[in-house]
Parts: structure tokens; sequence; C-alpha cells
């Protein structure tokens, strides 16, 4: 199979072991080359051994180049990677017919082997550690950017530096909104407290999420919280039960709608289905977002050694938000929570 | 003028004061259309005042539709931002030609109003700042990955959380890798530190640069160094040089190659030619790369309201590395450093 990555930073690692912000990656045959530009050779050469490194101040360039002389016909390129200019500059130099195939390199990362396990293992433990410490900082009377910026120093202590993304710490109404900036909101005694979070461990992504009541003194990001206000501990009781479900009842050879499903109809029967506003999950790799998407319209059938979050939530406007999430991988038919 | 702003978060925010990874911006004639899905709803519609905003799941569909409705002939798209998979999807749904101008946000941006300089020269100060607070924690054993925590910690607490880029922060011949990742190299009595960094203010990027020497006590990001090995204090001489030289003899109505001319052959007549292996700056504004690029190719015209970095440098591999950056603005013909 020859096919070309572009400029796409975990798919060029995921071949070399090795990427940088201006690279591309060329299988051809046997061969294979790693095209960048001067600032990155010394480290390029030292970290990459199964491509031959090319420098070059002009990179699509010295790629066409590369296609000729391969003689290669046809060659898998990824849609989403090109950009339109780069893309015309490419195809105006070389004979070669390009085979438009999204998101190739998440389709080629969609089963992870043992070893890709083992790392995403390790980022969800040091994730899950990470909301132990955070959860022992918070205290009456912070502010939403306060909170994220504790959360995020504290991620960032156990995350070797990587977040999966920026922290989501939301209270009360505010985590109505599934991707809430952080305001000067304050943390009250009674407040709801949506935190969503992940580290990286060797490049590899963890995603959590808890919703948490605090009454004043101690917050736990566990599954148990007991509310005041009746209606958010039913949404809550609900949200847990869908998180639960969907994982206890998903298997290998369903399609990931059908997990979907078994989320959405549990919300939908308690009487808050139009409030469950995304879908139930999403891959997690190299990439915090990667296949399979666990949809109501996803047709991709689920496998051992896929790995994907389960995540239900219910949001109501300007009252209150819940999510629990936590990542699973298929193996032996079933899900595991990682 | 009618163009389509894709996805482009700076570029999103300058046309309207707000962004999200997840929109585009279409203006037709009088009309202006904010292209996004329901997760920013709330926010974009908090934050828009002067468009349209748009719900919708697809964006590029939506987009065509609008498109087809206002029976624009032909609009501006910036090939640059448009990823050849959307690009297909909206060449197929629309009659409307499109006109490919790269960077086209870029060169609309590049002359800075007073307001835009305000918030540039805030970012700078909050930068300076925080270099100042940095030099404070430096302590002899520190290794580059700890050097590189803590001044990323110091840093968010003056950008307001948000940094230009990832500090680069390099001891002795890693400061020879014009981008360094951190090690576990330590700090030692005697080391050269180079410390690349910016912060951003109200989204605005500060960047600078600061090649000092550790005495073992003290470190002090000024211009004014001694080192103990000749060699490294002449190539640091020059790079002073060249970078005062630049700033003192840059015109508005030059051409930006000329003012890269100035810097290189101050390097160049010291015998440190080759070792300068980057342009001379490059814009900052709310991108932290952006025009005018000052490099040896460059034809663009140098005008008043321009910003820009001067940071010449001189890299020798395996033993060190030397830069120093400030950004300018053009202002009565005249460069000033901000």
């Amino acid at each position: 199979m020859n096919y070309i990555v572009y400029k796409n930073e975990n798919a060029l690692y995921y071949e070399c072991g090795y990427s940088c912000d201006n690279a591309i990656f060329l299988k051809v045959g046997k061969d294979s080359f790693f095209i960048t530009d001067g600032r990155y050779e010394i480290d390029a050469k030292a970290n990459i051994k199964n491509s031959k490194i090319v420098i070059t101040n002009s990179l699509v360039l010295e790629l066409a180049k590369i296609l000729k002389k391969s003689r290669v016909k046809k060659i898998i390129i990824d849609p989403l990677e090109w950009n339109l200019f780069s893309f015309n500059l490419l195809k105006d130099n070389t004979p070669t017919k390009f085979k438009q195939v999204d998101s190739f390199s998440h389709k080629k990362r969609v089963i992870k082997d043992d070893n890709e396990i083992k790392l995403l293992k390790k980022a969800v433990k040091l994730g899950r550690d990470a909301f132990k410490s955070v959860a022992k900082e918070i205290t009456v009377g912070k502010s939403e950017k306060e909170l994220n910026f504790l959360a995020e120093t504290i991620l960032r202590d156990y995350g070797e530096r990587d977040l999966s993304f920026e922290p989501i710490l939301a209270i009360d109404e505010n985590a109505s909104k599934p991707h809430a900036l952080p305001t000067d909101k304050i943390l009250n005694k009674d407040s709801l407290l949506l935190f969503d979070a992940g580290v990286k461990y060797k490049r590899y992504c963890s995603d959590r999420t808890r919703t948490s009541f605090f009454d004043g003194e101690t917050l736990r990001f566990n599954y148990k919280q007991k509310y005041k206000n009746k209606t958010i501990q039913k949404a809550y009781d609900t949200v847990l039960k869908a998180h639960d479900k969907a994982i206890k009842k998903a298997r290998s050879g369903m399609k990931a709608s059908q997990i979907d499903k078994i989320a959405r109809d549990v919300i939908q029967k308690a009487g808050f289905g139009k409030y469950f506003v995304h879908s139930t999950g999403h891959g997690v790799g190299l990439d915090i977002h990667e296949m399979p998407y666990i949809s109501s319209k996803s047709e991709t059938i689920i496998e051992d050694g896929m790995v994907f979050t389960i995540e239900p939530g219910i949001y109501i406007e300007g009252e209150f938000g819940i999510r629990i999430e936590d990542m699973v991988y298929m193996k032996n038919s079933k899900a595991e929570v990682l």
C-alpha cells in the first residue's frame, strides 16, 4: 500500500516514532521517506530508524520529485490533511494520481495493539490520579478561572506536561454548555461541579468526566453523588445508569450506533431525551477524538482492540449539566473500563 | 469585497470578535454570517453583534446554500484554510466560483490599528515581566524540563493562561537547535541559557528571546552578558550588534529583505554567516507568525503600523546557540521596540 501522511503529527508519529510540525511521510513499496526542513534535521535523524530523512525548504516540491522518480502511478492521500494550496502545488508538479481516502491514518489506527493498550492504561491511571489531586485542592470561593488554572497545573504535573485538551471545569448552569469557557463564577456550598479532563502518556491520551456535588467541605469525583435538588439527582442517576448500561451491554460485532442507542434509550425513558445533545462516545488514542465514533448514525462494527469513551450527558440550559465519562476497550467481545 | 473565512480562529475573531473551533465566516455585500454548530450557539449569540448566526450540523453545506441564495458569482477563499475534503464538498454544491487568495486574512491584518498596538504593547509588557519572574526562580541543578515547566507556569500566570507558543528554554549546546525540546540536561554554573517565550493578552501575542550567562548565582535576561568562553562572547556581541543595527536602520518604505540584510551583513562580516540559519524576523499579531516576514527573499514593502520581530541568531551545532529577539512596530517611518 502506497500512501502519504501530510503534516499530521500523530499520524507521522504512528508511522515512524517521531513527528514535528513540518513534515511529510511517504511510503512507496518497501521505501519510506520522512521529508522535513533543516530545523528538525538533528532530531529527525536521532529518532527515526525506518525511513530515509530528506531535508528541504520545499516539502511539497521535494515530495513531487520523489513521486516522479519512484514512478508510482497512484497513491493514497487523506483529503482532510491536505490544504487546497499545497494540493494544487503537488498536483501541478507530478504525474501521479491520487486516491483520496479521508481519515486514512485514523482508519489504520482504529484497532489498538497490546503496547498501545498499555500506554492508554497508563494515561488513564495518571488522569485518574490527577482527578484525586485536583479534588483535594477544591475549596469554597474559588472561581472557575482559578479552578481551571489549578486543575491545569496539577494535570500537567501528572501528564508529563501534555494534556489531551484544555480541561473543562464548570459550575452549576455553566455545565449546561458542553464546551464551556471558564468564567468568574464562584464555587459555593451546594454547587454542582463538572470536570472533564485528560492527560497524555507517551503521546497517548486519556479522557474522563465526573460531575460532583460540593457540600462546601470535601469534593469527591466518585460515581456516587448526592444532590439536594431532586431534578438534578434524577438527571444524575439517569446519566449514571445510561453510562453503566452502555458499558455492560456493549459487545464486539455490534454497530457503534447500537451502543449509542443503549445509553440514549435510558435517558429517553427517564424523560430527558432532548437534553442529551451529543453522541455517546468517541475513539481515543494518539488523538483525543478518533475512530470509532459512538453516535446514532455510525455504521462502524465494533471490534476487539477498539478504545472509546462512554459519556452520556444531560444539559438543561441555564440550569445544570451532567456528564459521566470513562474510557473502555473491547476485549473478549466485552467493554472493559480502562 | 466578498470573502469566506474557514475555521481559522484568529481570522474569525478578527472579523467578529468571537471564535470557536468549528465555524465559517461569510461576507457577501452588506451581509455577514457566522456559521457554527449547536455547541457554540449560546456563546456565539452572546458575543457576536455584527453577523447573522447560523446553527447547523453541516457547516459547508449550509455555506453552499447561503452562497446559492445570495447569487454571488465569485468569492475569495484562502486555499491555506480549506482542506481538500471540505473544498470538494463546497465546490460540488454551489455554482459560485472561487478566487483563491492565500493568507487572505493575514494580508488584511498586516497593518495594526492603534487599539491593536495597545494590546500588543500590553502583551509585550506582560511577557517582559514574566521573564523577570522566571529569572528569579532559576537556580543551579535544575533540568531543562524542570525549568521549562517552571517557566510555563509563571508565563501562564502573567498571560491570562494563554501562551503564544510552548516556551523554549535550552542550555549550552541544546540552544544550537532552533526548536529544541526540553531534555534532562542540568543547568550548571557557567551555563549558557537561551529563553524564547511569549504570552497573550486579549489574544494578541508577545514574543521575546534572551540568551544569558549563568554565574551560578543570579541570572539576568539583560542585553549585557559576559561569557567566560571567548568564541561565545564574540558570537553574542555579534548577534546583539545585528539586532541593534537592524532596529536602528529599519525604515518604512524598505523591502523586508533589506532589513534582513542589515542583520545578516553584521553576522557575515564577523565570520558567523553560515550559522545564522533562519530569517531575521516575522510579523506578530493575533497569530505568533504572520506578515510581514523579514527574510532574505521577502519583497514586502515595510509600512507604518506593521509589527514584527527582530531576532538574529548564531547556532553552532553541538556547541552553543544564541538569539536575541524583540518585537518592534513601525511608527513615523522608524522601528520602535514594543
